[in-house]
């Protein structure tokens, strides 16, 4: 199964952009009535079939719509301090998408060594793993924001920050409720400071444990990705 | 906290490699009485302090011994097809031993592309994610093995097969039962064939799922390994 993503779907008759023409055309070597998915990233997924194969403007026409396609069915934002080798994000920005996601901010803590990303580029993993995990919903990707500002942005849900220090910390397992919106923040390298813990408490965020295992950010905020869909299976 | 792997941990007096002498002398700048740990991979951390700073043979005391240092609570095998792309499948290695694992088995399936592993380069990986999560255990990893020959290997506890098809799976979470011993297998970017799953079940591994996604080899490994562990806290 093909799955190609297009800004919108409105019309019957699509075109595939360039790139994504030649790649069906020249490497995939479809051709016409091959059968094909197209995605806006916003729960519509569609069937179709070649009715030009063009390796500049292969057009397509869709003969079966899915709406809400595989809609989840809980609401999970992950607002990760970007880590100092942005390849370690990128995978995990990747593996969070295939493994199921909402909406991501990097966000800029205290302790971050990184305090930019190049959003374009990680845009290009979220859409390539969602394709290839075959998504009909595209994660919103937020730039990066500083933590003081994000912590203030109302949010109608859980909220949590994964801590490493501290006795008050209830594991995840025990402080997630399924269904009900969360979000849940992870840290940079030097983990978030006293200062912005306490910070964050004052903005309803409380401190959970993810369990007894030190891990990296990007292994961190991907173990929170996962609890939470396994716990709302 | 700076750890080290030694072998053997016997003797009191303890001299580092000559590699690592030199990343704890020349690299970390430490000196006299500086304090760091030492592992043998088997349970024993200890705590030491610097008596003879040398770049080539680091000399150290040991000062506290811990023995089965964060011991597991329960015991797991996975039993995964090494990707065609080899990183993928040291990145599920890393990440693994980080979250927590016991045994791992590279298994060679029918649709496999990759046949064969570079055994120290991925053992190498092990280590560096054991000092680096700071873990006492190292996760045993095996040779590369033929499925047919590892299905046959009689092994005490609950035995699972990850697949993508079939009406008759359980979801991991109602299959698996903590504390008891298990081995999951995870089979290559084609999947295991029908052949291959009737064989296992003839040797008793149950089909299980790991969810809705569609989850690439290395992704759905971790998955599991993240899932198992979760049930066992």
């Amino acid at each position: 199964m093909q799955l190609f993503y297009l800004n919108s779907l409105e019309s019957d008759i699509q075109e595939l952009p360039k790139e994504e023409s030649n790649h069906c055309v020249k490497v995939l070597r479809m051709g016409v009535d091959d059968e094909l998915y197209l995605t806006d990233g916003e729960g519509t997924m569609c069937r179709a079939k070649i009715i030009l194969p063009d390796a500049k403007r292969c057009t397509v026409q869709i003969v079966e719509r899915m709406l809400n396609y595989q809609k989840r069915n809980h609401y999970m934002h992950l607002a990760v301090a970007p880590t100092k080798n942005i390849s370690r994000f990128e995978w995990f920005l990747e593996k969070a998408v295939e493994a199921g996601v909402d909406e991501i901010t990097p966000i800029i803590c205290e302790h971050s060594e990184r305090t930019s990303v190049n959003l374009e580029r990680l845009d290009k993993v979220v859409v390539a793993a969602m394709k290839q995990s075959l998504k009909a919903y595209k994660p919103r990707l937020n730039e990066a924001i500083k933590l003081q500002n994000f912590m203030n942005i109302p949010f109608q849900g859980q909220k949590y920050v994964a801590y490493c220090e501290g006795d008050d910390r209830k594991h995840l397992k025990e402080a997630y409720t399924p269904a009900v919106p969360v979000v849940v923040m992870i840290g940079p390298e030097g983990d978030f400071s006293k200062k912005e813990i306490e910070a964050l408490a004052q903005c309803g965020y409380s401190p959970i444990s993810l369990g007894q295992c030190r891990l990296r950010t990007e292994t961190a905020a991907l173990a929170a990705c996962f609890h939470i869909n396994f716990m709302n299976e």
